[in-house]
Order: C-alpha cells, then sequence, then structure tokens
C-alpha cells in the first residue's frame, strides 16, 4: 500500500431553502437530535458559526450571529416603549430572546411560552450562551402553544415578541388575525408587539399578509430589518406594532439609551433608525400598509 | 420492471466560502464554461436566480439580485458628486454598473478596463440584462490590468468606480496603496473613488486595511452597505473616498435626485442615508478610520 494523507471525512448539514438555494454549514459533530410531537431538533457543533439550532433542518440559531436578531427583536421595541416591566415572548425557546430583555432594569417579569419543550431541553443542555438566561429568577417558562396561551390567559403585558419559526406547521397560526386580536386584549393600553416577520426578498407576500393584519389590528404599525449570516438571503426583518401611536423614530428615548448604556455588537443608536429604512422594493411592497412616522428614520 | 416516478438528475452549483459555508444554486443548465489566463468563467441558468456569472467558482452576478449591487456602486456617488461627467470603471465587465451609470444625463464618457476579454465575451453572449449597456456609444470598453492602466493613463475622470471581485489572484493589486496613489493621480480635483470592499462579518480585516489605505491618500472616505441575497452573509460593503471634502450625507443633491426620477428596486433618497449607518461591530471595527459625517447619515 502507498502512503497516502489520511482523509477526515467531512460532515456537512445543508437548509435547503425554496428547492433552490442550499446554505451548508461544514459539521465538527453533531450534540443533540431528537423528535418531538412538533418537529425534528438538531444541535450541532459547526465549523465557522458555532454551535447551531436546527428545527426540522432550518437554521433557528447559530452562536456566531445570534446577536443580530436578538438584540434586534428585543432592544428596538425596549428603546421605544417608554417603561416595559411585564414582557411575554412566544417561542424563542432557545433563550436569546429573553437574555438581551433582561439587561434592561425596568424589565421585572418575562413569561416564556413555547410550544415545544424538547427545543427548551436542548439549549438548557447545549446552547448556554442563549439558554443561560431562562434560569434568572424573573423568568417563567411555560410549554403550551402560544396561540392558545394568548386566547385564554388574563395576564397583561407591556411588550409581547413573537419569536416565531417560520410560517408552516405548528407557528402558522402566529401570522394569522384571531392571534394577533388576542394579543391586542392582552396587552396594556400603551403595549405594542414586536414580531419575527421573514425575508423581504423572499417572502414578499408574507410581509403583506402580516402587515395587513396588524394594520387591521393596531393603532400604528411599522417594520425592520436586520442583516444576519444565517437566514437565506441575510436580510430579514421584524414587525413592531402598537395600541397607541407609539412613533419608533420620534419615540426612541435617546435618553435612557445613553443612561443604560448597554454593549451591543449590532443595535447602536443610529441603527435604530437605518433598521426603519426600507429598499425601494420592499418600500413598494408594503409601503401602504404602514403608518407615517412622527419624524423620519 | 415496477413503473417509477421519472428522476430528473439534479444539477447544482456550489460556491464554497471559507471552508465552512457552501452556497448552493439549482441548475437547469450550463450556458457557457471558459478558462481564461486569470480564471475559471462559468454563466450558468439557475432555478431561483436567473442567469449566474460565477469566476473560479465564485458567484458574481446574478439576475435575480444584480440590481442591489450596480444600483448601490453606481447611484450613491452620482448623486454625491455634484456633476460626474466622466467616468472609469475598473472590473465589471458585466457592464451593470455602467448600465446603472448611463441612467444619469450628466454621463458623458464611461470607460470600462476589464483585465479579462473572457468576461466581457461571456456576459456580452449570456448575460444580457448587464451586459447590454456596454454597447452604448459613450461607453468603450478596454481589455488591460487596471492597475497598470491607471498608472499610465494621461486621461482625467470625475468618478473611479473599482468593481473587482475579491482581493485573491488578479484583483489583489486593486485593494493596495500604489493603486489607489495613482487612482488619485487621474481624479479630476473635485473627483471620487467608490471601492467594493467586501463583507463586514467575513472580512473585518480586509475593510480595515482598504480604509486604512483610503484615509491615508484621500481627503474623506466613508463606508456603506448593501444587503443582496448572492454574496456570502448578504450584506457588504463599498467604500466612497474623495480629493475634496464631499460628505456623502451633506452634499446629496435630493432636488436632483427628485428631477431625475430614477425608477430604482433597491436605491432610494432614505437607503441613501441609511446605508452609511453601521451596525456596532462594523463601526466598532473602522470608526476612526472614517472621516465625520457633516450632517448624521
Amino acid at each position: 500500500m502507498t502512503e497516502t494523507a489520511k482523509q477526515r471525512l467531512e460532515l456537512w448539514v445543508e437548509e435547503l431553502h425554496q428547492k433552490q438555494l442550499g446554505l451548508r454549514y461544514k459539521v465538527r459533530r453533531t450534540l443533540y437530535s431528537g423528535e418531538s410531537d412538533y418537529q425534528q431538533i438538531d444541535v450541532v457543533e459547526t465549523e465557522g458559526f458555532g454551535r447551531m439550532l436546527f428545527n426540522d433542518s432550518i437554521a433557528m440559531v447559530s452562536e456566531r450571529d445570534e446577536w443580530v436578531y436578538h438584540e434586534m427583536i428585543a432592544h428596538v421595541p425596549m428603546f421605544v416603549h417608554p417603561r416595559v416591566a411585564r414582557v411575554l415572548v412566544i417561542g424563542g425557546g432557545d433563550g436569546g430572546t429573553v437574555r438581551e430583555l433582561l439587561r434592561h432594569p425596568s424589565i421585572e417579569t418575562v413569561r416564556l411560552v413555547e410550544i415545544d419543550a424538547l427545543v427548551v431541553e436542548a439549549c438548557r443542555e447545549h446552547l448556554k450562551l442563549t439558554s443561560q438566561a431562562l434560569d434568572d429568577p424573573r423568568v417563567t417558562v411555560t410549554i403550551e402553544d402560544g396561540v392558545k396561551f394568548v386566547k385564554d390567559t388574563d395576564e397583561r403585558y407591556d411588550l409581547v415578541i413573537v419569536d416565531s419559526t417560520d410560517p408552516i406547521g405548528p407557528a402558522t397560526p402566529l401570522f394569522g388575525a384571531e392571534f394577533y386580536g388576542n394579543v391586542k386584549r392582552i396587552l396594556e393600553r400603551g403595549g405594542c408587539v414586536v414580531s419575527q416577520a421573514e425575508s423581504p426578498f423572499y417572502e414578499p407576500e408574507q410581509q403583506r399578509s402580516l402587515l395587513t393584519i396588524l394594520s387591521e389590528t393596531f393603532e400604528r404599525t411599522a417594520i425592520y430589518n436586520y442583516s444576519n449570516l444565517t437566514y437565506p438571503g441575510g436580510l430579514w426583518s421584524f414587525t413592531l406594532a402598537g395600541r397607541r401611536d407609539l412613533c419608533p423614530i420620534a419615540d426612541f428615548d435617546a435618553a435612557r439609551f445613553d443612561r443604560e448604556n448597554l454593549e451591543c455588537r449590532y443595535y447602536n443608536r443610529a441603527i435604530h433608525r437605518g433598521a426603519f429604512i426600507l429598499p425601494e422594493f420592499q418600500r413598494a411592497n408594503l409601503g401602504a400598509l404602514l403608518s407615517p412616522f412622527k419624524t423620519e428614520p
């Protein structure tokens, strides 16, 4: 036999997007694989992105870039609403959104309602970077369908965050009108709701559908963008809707932003404004559904 | 034999990024494959992204999203510089940047200096969406090394656009100090230069190196971002540097923007400002290398 260099077997995971794009990540090892009533759940250690959580083979969280998503879903509403004490997070079983919320001194309680116990379990074990926040005494983790929870609860919140997967499978009703009617019911008078709103490039119809529901339900509706590494196309959106006329730009609390002095890696004062500036194709798709700003972003 | 559904063979192309990420596109057919002195060139027809040009298996242009890159590289400097008549484009053999430049009535001549004749040939034949612009009578296509061209030419330009590939292989000197010294030499007194500046997520050192060279060479230096679908991570950057103190925000010509009334798909008045707003990690990486704006973006 001739001497040859040893070739270690290469492992890759792939997210297949709309049957036309594959996003593949080089993997060192699989840390967790499990199947719940709702989905397949995997945590892998990758070569370039740290640990990654996949639900049904779709990348949910990577240690390399999770801070983009979690900072932007949490800090934007936190600096617009004048005082958030009570938050409901629907989905987000990885804990990253809760972690960012807890950095604000006004937060008294966060309830996380996650439909899938296995997501929380897998993340508590293998994704501590985000899940550690779930151990904070201000946090209650409730394993329940978020749609049912908002329908039945008597609790009231200053802020609801819909930290959901794509609108397929169990997350579908989280993009519906009935759900948002109930979200409105459980919001305090000045409350607002932020939702994961998919990709402006790949899902313009879903963005229009969600914005239509929000604009029919709430006083004020806005959409803002962020760029991460692991969602197809990079540019993705959140919606922000409020029970009263809070303007995400005019009502940004710059003094409190300075006072709290959070060290963020993506979010900053200018990004707060810049995130609400939409590329022309997205503005054209959604324009009439958005409330005018009191101050231009 | 039992009857089975016919399975058409699936073809995919893959761009491998930093040995840790693969971007795969489903392919209908290969339209062109050629090898020049500089690189392997392929044009494929994809399932989801129209026709795509690959140089050395790296996606350069896709019909689906090329407008993002080409609008942002051209219109940002065109609305900051008060009157661009003569432009030099280095690289950009696909023609997309030239196409966007030619939409401005002030343009008298555009010289495209592309090192690789085969890129121009392949695009003229198979990527007319961008290459058609090269037939315009205001355009001269010169097949030559851009580094050599800027060193030797006696011509002078209002705007130089460095529409280059990544700084590997023939494009490496396009990211160097000597090159930019010569660019400065051939710029009119009020001239400016825009350069393809890689990814803030994946190439922070390259961005710092380019900004260092520019800030040592030019009066004013800025960097701005855009989000497309086919460059890894989506969020990528251009630099803008000028021989005199043009501020990309304060000197944006809003009246001319309204008058020219271009129909763009990505660029608009607010995006012009928003593109200069950097996420915190990028601002921290580059902050001291950037000239302060006269007006905040």
